[in-house]
């Protein structure tokens, strides 16, 4: 039985970035949601809800859903998947994976 | 226009509960789920996926996707919402939230 795979992702890019080299981490995020597996697609960026419990210390927060585990290992060796860690690694400083099965 | 607004709650439980007790956190937080104003849910327990930078040292992750910030803001405010904080929240020793709106 298929079970739903949610993908998040919270980037925390470096300081200093130029206007040009953030709007090259934005396209080559964006990219990621041409990948033909993905269910969902989501990327954002801190929304103004602001409690103690919520952290709005990162600058992106990409979330992808799947049908299940297989659709997610096939987004992760995608060339598109492989383009965007090459060429906007360098803009991030911090990233932090939360995946999750349905249960 | 609309832009799509993501809820991620990620969940450490209390150690020690009972099986009653995290059945009732599981029907809990599955009630949610039927709060009219959500597009997309989902409630999951960490993957196997396992590399550094995936944290996988919650118990569950919540997620809701909704067309806009409105109908966020109205889940929040939901009978279904008030009575899950109320019954469950004796079941979590930390949360953390990532509210993000598409960008």
């Amino acid at each position: 039985m298929d079970k739903q795979f949610a993908h998040v992702v919270n980037f925390w890019l470096r300081e200093g970035l130029s206007t040009a080299e953030r709007q090259q981490f934005e396209a080559g995020v964006r990219s990621l949601g041409t990948i033909g597996t993905i269910a969902r697609f989501h990327i954002g960026t801190p929304a103004s809800t602001d409690r103690e419990v919520i952290d709005r210390s990162y600058d992106y927060c990409l979330l992808c859903l799947f049908k299940n585990q297989e659709d997610h290992d096939a987004y992760q060796v995608d060339p598109v998947h492989d383009r965007f860690r090459e060429t906007c690694s360098p803009f991030w400083e911090k990233v932090v994976i939360y995946d999750s099965v349905a249960c």
